[in-house]
């Protein structure tokens, strides 16, 4: 599978300034109070379960790490900076010639995770951390955001083949691509979009359009072109005129021609309706391998109750829902300071749920020998030598077992500033994805009313925590 | 104000491959088949009124002829086709030498659009236009979504200053960056997003985050520190520990170093009693020039009933759910094919809503002298001689009156594949929005229960596509 960097390659203009203003002038003021180089460490979370269910994936660390390792400001960036009459020149000379050394640990691409729980963490210099703030959010908020959606619609089409469908409704041209990608990650199968296909080696489908079926004056010549055009076989759309009569010419011209047919396909009206009528009419001409497929505004719900209802389709074509996240198009990752000088930090706020989790985290899942169990957030000067896992909710605590074995989810992926880590392929992500949700009880994946699983903080930074709000409220 | 080529400048990789792969597969197919000069007319058009609003704001079209204009397979392009072995070499070839002829007509941006009108027309050779349906599907409506939104929430706000925020949230780079560019032409004021004001030359806006109070051990000491590093003005973060005192102390820092302040910013609680509550204290400090913002979750919605109960805010930064569209991520634009070699097609389908409007089309606004009264779409071959214009309730009709005046929205952009229209600038296509919008009967912009402009079709093209359905059904 080829393999490219994403931004590199598709990027022309710096990406230094995909930021917003407020990091600058932050990074400015650091700068001028002789703050730059305190040592801050930031962690990225997310406060919500995405879609209402009971679990997230994690992605878009690789094209993360490749934004950190290669930000540089070029000449017109700092051109377009002076030019706002903002900084002094010496910041400007200062950016250029600032040298990244950020560390930064994350969960691999394809991993569950959970609200609260820090799934990538930069440490180092205040000012180079405050900087990547809005660029590692916008990438690392949307593409865990697709692959999770990815994972809930693969997971409804239960091993049936996906595919992405989605470039003509999505937010920009990256919205697409990087779509694309985090939807690999999350579980499907190929993609409609040939330039993903390009960039990340993804399996590439697609036949025809109704605009084919519509360039000639019949139906019938339509199919029969196109069937000629690709003898080794053709997924027919069915449904130009009338999809009943459209199943029925697709069946006469593959017997005409003598060519097998791969499937046909739906794109309006009730796919369980059509998909049952089409399937007997398949079925009468003897053509019980042939496929039906359905594309029109599909979601996991809607996969998950044509499976149910027994609609005899195998083959998914899901757009608008999975690459806009239709049902909720944000993540809403938040990137909070957590430490700087070793000295812990955490906000309150009016609000309960806002209040973060202060020190360096490390996140450690336990598993019981048959499932996962647990997650621990715990402060690794503290350290996890603690048995008490505490809940958001008060009084809720699990005690860690002997024998349960564990291991801690965040790994090193940059060490100052130079990439530190052999990045899965694309294939090994995607594998990881299901396999680690099989792990999980598997109420975790309903869509009604899934389970949450028991994702807490360490007994120890709990009561640290307790008192430093009692300290700051005073 | 700057003005570079969004997709030149940055975009390095080659976007011919942006496309799904049924679009190549057909190309091929027509050429295979000897079709692929036959001259096609593909419109561009939504079905349904995004945000259960009233109107929607055309966008992208700059960013869309760039697109066509600069459209050419790179040699990797063409050997990654090639690898797919689904072609032959000669169609490998065709495509190497293949010149765009395409003739496209839009609406300029910042135009209102209704449901079915063609906003965006293309005509040439089919091969060519039909390569071109992903990639201008994506950008249109994305940019008419975003924009559309903006409309919305500028509205809202009512003539304060609307910050665009969203670069955190937005679904991907291009996600951000495209919809600071139409939440610009939807009548935003500024952007959080750098490298969308050194691509456009949009106003940049912004101070400090929570980070930033975070990194001191006293919250005043950040006050302090910030507004001695800009001392023409600060707006103050006030919320990261607990509203009223973060405005009391933000107060007496400006007092301290004799500095005007600008404002304060609230980005969690309740904004109609925090803003509230902080105005009194402003006042009473005698600073009633110094503005309040709030930036937690906007929408149009919550601007407007804030704005009615009297909260006295005056700078609002809209991100989430202005970039991602939220509560509709995706426009339902689509591409369809509505003539071939001078002969008229349209598609039906079980779906009534899913049937087209045939032929080449032109939309005509009527202006009665004091507001826009009707739309008509007609084509352009039948002419515009009716006085009728229908609806797609049966039974609905308006007569054009004498004396109204009237305008043809769709305009020659692209001409034998050039640019043949010089582009209004970003703040022209701003201006157009809601001058454009004002010249509509009011009911229109309601977020609630809008009213929906008349937009139909001419009497003789309503006939044409009763007798057409009548002989595609026999």
């Amino acid at each position: 599978m080829a393999k490219n960097n994403l931004l590199k390659t598709l990027y022309r203009d710096s990406l230094s300034l995909l930021t917003d203003l407020y990091e600058i002038t932050m990074a400015y003021a650091y700068w001028k109070n002789g703050m730059a180089d305190q040592e801050a460490v930031f962690q990225l979370f997310f406060r919500k379960y995405p879609f209402q269910g009971g679990f997230a994936i994690c992605a878009g660390m690789e094209t993360a790490i490749e934004y950190v390792e290669n930000f540089k400001f070029a000449e017109e960036d700092l051109a377009y900076l002076e030019g706002l009459k903002l900084f002094d020149k010496g910041f400007i000379d200062y950016l250029r010639n600032m040298k990244i050394t950020l560390d930064i640990d994350a969960m691999e691409e394809g991993t569950p995770v959970f609200p609260y729980e820090p799934f990538l963490r930069v440490k180092g210099p205040i000012i180079q951390a405050q900087i990547m703030e809005s660029a590692l959010l916008c990438i690392v908020n949307f593409q865990t955001l697709i692959a999770t959606k990815s994972a809930r619609v693969t997971h409804a089409a239960a091993g049936d083949h996906v595919v992405e469908f989605g470039l003509r409704r999505a937010q920009g041209i990256d919205g697409a691509i990087s779509a694309s990608r985090a939807a690999f990650v999350g579980g499907c199968h190929s993609t409609s979009n040939v330039l993903a296909g390009k960039l990340f080696g993804i399996p590439v489908m697609g036949t025809f359009a109704h605009s084919w079926v519509m360039a000639f004056d019949h139906e019938k010549d339509s199919f029969r072109a196109f069937a000629k055009t690709f003898p080794k076989g053709t997924v027919f759309l069915i449904d130009t005129y009338d999809t009943v009569k459209g199943v029925e010419r697709a069946i006469e011209v593959s017997k005409e021609l003598g060519i097998e047919m791969i499937g046909v396909r739906i794109d309006s009206g009730d796919p369980e309706v059509l998909s049952k009528a089409v399937r007997k009419k398949l079925d009468a001409a003897g053509m019980t391998k042939a496929k039906i497929m359905a594309t029109n505004e599909l979601n996991e719900q809607v996969i998950a109750s044509l499976k149910e209802n027994g609609a005899p389709i195998s083959l998914w074509g899901v757009g608008t829902h999975l690459v806009t996240a239709k049902d909720q198009p944000a993540l809403d990752g938040v990137y909070k300071l957590c430490a700087i000088q070793d000295k812990k930090r955490f906000k309150i706020s009016e609000e309960v749920v806002k209040t973060t989790n202060p020190g360096i985290s490390q996140v450690r899942r336990y598993f019981d020998g048959k499932r996962y169990v647990v997650d621990m957030v715990y402060d690794i000067g503290m350290g996890a030598s603690t048995s008490i896992v505490r809940h958001l909710k008060p009084d809720e605590k699990v005690h860690v077992e002997k024998g349960w074995s564990f291991v801690d989810l965040l790994v090193p992926m940059l060490r100052q500033g130079k990439n530190s880590y052999q990045q899965p392929t694309l294939e090994q992500m995607r594998s990881r994805t299901h396999a680690e949700l099989a792990k999980f009880d598997p109420k975790l994946r309903k869509f009604v009313d899934p389970d949450h699983f028991f994702s807490g903080i360490s007994e120890n930074l709990h009561q640290y925590k307790l008192e430093a709000m009692e300290g700051i409220k005073q």
